[in-house]
């Protein structure tokens, strides 16, 4: 799936076996409590969508921790199902019990209905994401 | 300086004692390896300048870790003179330092001189920032 979108599509080697950064990552991923990678199946066992949640402390806005999500998908054939709502309104009810009050995200420019998924959600756009990519 | 500007003086409580919750926090930040808080002082001592920079690893783009920038604050009669781009120049090294591909961050649509300097940097704005506070 992180391969299976406009951007995504040249910025991932989907080869079998997967390159090893991607279990390296993984491992990285699931050693890290406040990293949590949620999947939704289909209920046979395959996967139909994923997002990243971080859960960040910080001292701004009296010491409140933030959320941050990334990397949300939903398989192509599956959108404007719910999918991606139901993994973002758990990413947000998680986010709330684990004492965030502010989660926040970075959406390319060109993801227009992205921005609108995510406004109808309750998110503003409030903020210019800026990216520095090496 | 985290009240020191127009969005953060509603958001802050500066008293003296400090709010336990901005101790808290900061217990928090110095567990996480993945977290750094750092500050620029001015030779003598005084804090002039901070940010916080978190690694996050992550599956997309090819298992590559991203570091996200938060909270970047100069002392307001201290801004114009490199204070600020020393910061955000050591957090670009340190991210690089640590693998990662990316370096992001969102920045409030009415901080255009924030904008601005983060271009002058080499960051380009391609995302929307969306933000959900409670």
């Amino acid at each position: 799936m992180l391969a299976d979108d406009a951007l995504g599509r040249g910025r991932e080697r989907i080869e079998d076996p997967l390159p090893q950064s991607y279990f390296d990552a993984f491992n990285s991923v699931s050693r890290d409590p406040n990293i949590q990678l949620m999947v939704a199946d289909d209920g046979e066992g395959r996967v139909v969508g994923c997002l990243q949640l971080c859960i960040l402390p910080g001292l701004s806005s009296q010491g409140a921790s933030r959320a941050l999500i990334e990397d949300v998908r939903v398989a192509s054939e599956l959108r404007s199902r719910g999918i991606g709502e139901l993994l973002v309104q758990w990413a947000v009810t998680e986010a709330k019990a684990r004492g965030c009050k502010l989660v926040e995200l970075l959406t390319h420019h060109s993801r227009v209905d992205a921005q609108r998924f995510y406004k109808r959600l309750g998110f503003a756009d409030s903020h210019v994401g800026m990216t520095l990519r090496f």
